[in-house]
């Protein structure tokens, strides 16, 4: 048994009754005693349904307040949750269910027809989340603390190959990385976090977990929609907000000429390598962007740039926070090597596998520190192409490629090749109107790369290939070209 | 083996290696690198002294940079800092080194004589702090890590009967108490926090952990000299101060009709009861005070009074801090009762005692909550005066006398009574020119309390007897009389 804490959410509501836990989009608010009400309801229903503590109960659904309140109440029950992501097929809804060993589903409105085509062969029906009536009066069981040890949510990484896997995350895991990232952002009453990022990730859910272990109001959106981001930055009193590059880049765009508010934070970059073009126009306009490392293990960001060096460590994703350490697993500082990690924010493994032998995670990231101790993120390792016996890490030619005028985003993949193996293909989406030529391009790269990592051909598309939490997927560019590409 | 997370200055001198660690009140300033790297050293040397891990080492010394070097010297090497009062006689200290099993005493210079006297007849010999030579060169097996479980330092308990007992600490209690404050009371990039305390008591330590745990400057001063600390807070960027009921006293005396900056965002008031007319007054003046309740076994305060509640709830500590819980033993809301607290910062026990059976200690104060579930405490349980069956809280008279013109400060004790069992008698510090009477004290008390508490004898000394950290010693107050008091 770990250390044990009063239930947050009983803590806010103590401390913070009337403070608003929830702002949606449409602007209806939701106390810290409102929000502690509906989900010790919701907590009671769960269990007239036949949910018990340690059930592993799941839920597939789109951002609201709804999800929220399901996420709070599973902890009142003392269950685990098992998030789905909303771009599921049926078939990857059943596996992650019969993996997971899943005793409930739960699901929106919305999601209902792929729930129950999930279930068809299995001995599990579908609870629809608007159904459950939320009646007055609460049980007595339920629970009044949380202990750190104990698992709370599971969380299915992607995986670029093989199943997929169960990250297990504790109430300690969560609890340590929003702890680490206030002692790291500081925090203040003015603070209200924006969320656009789908709850099923942990960029989206460690949101939520910070307003209940800060007290904070958390701007909840059902997704990124850049006009209603922007206008909540310049309006609604957003301090903080959290991006991925692409949704950096579409708010970027909207700022035109202005700034942003005084009172805004933080714009907190994460889902992997960012080009430096883009960082670059951001410094231009003064957003605060700290660009950030982390991963579904590692409870969200594990390191951060701090203020002082957003713009003189430009590209970096700075340093581990203060209760975490980073590695690099190389001979001497400054040469590339696996990322690894370790802290109370780090999950102890993944549900239904082999354990982790030890409290060091590899995370299968490329990066390297700088005399400084500065980390900079290299890549995947699964993504590094290797050409001639030379490593070329895509992450750097599509940095190149998007600083491009005309380009809008790049990917960058390696194609086999008889005489060196591999080589690096270049997977372009033009802005509007441009006309752009497959000479120029190699061109632009010549004069910037060394030519063993100059792409060997060009590809134009519609669009990058990017998973539910836009993260790029490099080993779907080359299937691209066959669903409407330039071949 | 308990959570580990990496050594915090090695933190804090990674992340923030310029910043401003300590500050003292001549204006020399020292950072975080520099603290690591003189700790370091420090630590070198006190392995050169034959200081293993583990071991139990003991430091009387004043306030100063040097002791806050000590005390991350001790975390280095791995042993456990005994941190004596400075205002102990030699026996006393005696009995400490000995109870505590300690190996190794250190001194600064003013306090090598009373050191010498104590182990005159022990196997000890006294380290003289500014004799420690920092070289550089620092051994390898310093630690990198703290384990959250490993016991840190040991302070003793004055202990109101009995004799006095070393309270555990672990870095697990001054980590967590540090981040419950932090989420309470919010971190942010201008934080200074002033510290006049005694860093061997627990209100002066936790300050030096906020300090390394949220990377923040700490202005250091000997001890509380109140122009001096006027001057901080008006002048030098001075957010936070921590004071008890006589410092805060002497400080709303020194703003006469000023104001404090806007920058100034907290006074925390801690050290027991204090009368509502001192507070009255700070909210006249504007000054923002946060009312604690705290004692050593909680490893600093475990409730405060929050800022949206700070004038509304006059004279309450607030409420438990996030990661605590507050009860009293009483059958229903809003009776008194003894406060009992649970939560990651409370001690685990005392050195070489009957270990406590459960997570819940009994404080041995008595308190109550309001409608509002906010803490008031009354009293020390072993205080409280019984008079024809009643209870007599002294802190309520105290309060009381302290609201009358020209009366500076006031104690309450019980004193035998053949009639009665206990009745209680004032002990009154006057204001300077102030020529009050017994009968005008009495007529004062009559009008605002009922019979039975009031005063059954008025005394006039020239000052109440406290302890190193000025709390009231309400036990001796009687002998008081005896060395010079009116009778």
């Amino acid at each position: 048994m770990g250390e044990r804490i009063p239930h947050w959410l009983d803590k806010q509501a103590s401390l913070n009754p009337q403070r608003t836990a929830i702002e949606t989009s449409d602007g209806r608010n939701i106390s810290f005693s409102e929000l502690r009400e509906k989900s010790r309801r919701m907590a009671g229903e769960l269990m007239k349904n036949g949910v018990k503590q340690d059930d592993h109960i799941a839920l597939i659904a789109s951002n609201s307040t709804l999800y929220t309140v399901f996420i709070h109440a599973v902890s009142y029950v003392g269950a685990v949750a098992v998030l789905l992501n909303t771009r599921l097929t049926a078939a990857e809804i059943t596996y992650q269910l019969t993996d997971a060993h899943v005793s409930h589903l739960f699901s929106d409105d919305h999601h209902v027809p792929v729930a129950a085509e999930s279930v068809t062969e299995m001995n599990l029906e579908v609870h629809r989340l608007e159904h459950l009536k939320m009646e007055k009066g609460v049980p007595h069981e339920l629970q009044t603390d949380l202990d750190l040890d104990d698992v709370y949510t599971m969380m299915y990484t992607s995986g670029t190959t093989g199943n997929p896997k169960a990250v297990m995350h504790t109430y300690g895991n969560h609890w340590h990385s929003a702890v680490a990232s206030a002692l790291n952002l500081g925090t203040g009453e003015k603070d209200k976090w924006l969320n656009c990022l789908p709850l099923f990730h942990v960029g989206g859910f460690s949101i939520l977990m910070k307003s209940v272990v800060y007290g904070m109001p958390v701007m909840l959106f059902e997704k990124f929609d850049a006009c209603k981001v922007h206008e909540a930055v310049m309006e609604k009193g957003v301090t903080h907000v959290s991006v991925v590059t692409v949704m950096l880049q579409r708010l970027i765009e909207m700022l035109d000429d202005g700034t942003y508010p005084d009172d805004f934070r933080c714009m907190l970059l994460g889902g992997g390598p960012v080009p430096e073009v883009l960082l670059e126009k951001a410094s231009v306009k003064g957003i605060p962007v700290f660009q950030t490392y982390g991963m579904t293990e590692t409870s969200s960001q594990i390191a951060t740039l701090s203020p002082e060096f957003a713009f003189s460590k430009l590209g970096s994703a700075g340093k581990a926070l203060s209760s975490a350490h980073l590695y690099i697993d190389c001979n001497e500082r400054g040469e590339v090597g696996e990322i690894i990690v370790r802290g109370p924010m780090v999950s102890k493994g993944y549900y239904n596998r082999e354990k982790r032998e030890n409290a060091y995670l590899r995370t299968g990231d490329l990066g390297f520190e700088d005399e400084d101790g500065f980390l900079f993120v290299v890549d995947r390792v699964k993504d590094v192409i290797i050409s001639g016996g030379e490593n070329i890490y895509p992450a750097e030619v599509e940095s190149v490629l998007s600083s491009m005028p005309g380009v809008r985003e790049a990917g960058v993949a390696g194609r086999p090749d008889e005489h060196w193996g591999e080589v690096p293909a270049a997977y372009i989406v033009t802005e509007d109107g441009s006309s752009l030529t497959d000479e120029e391009v190699l061109n632009w790269c010549r004069k910037r790369l060394a030519k063993y990592k100059c792409p060997k051909e060009v590809h134009w598309i519609d669009e990058l290939p990017r998973n539910a939490s836009n993260k790029l997927l490099r080993r779907d560019l080359s299937s691209c070209l066959k669903q409407g590409g330039d071949e």
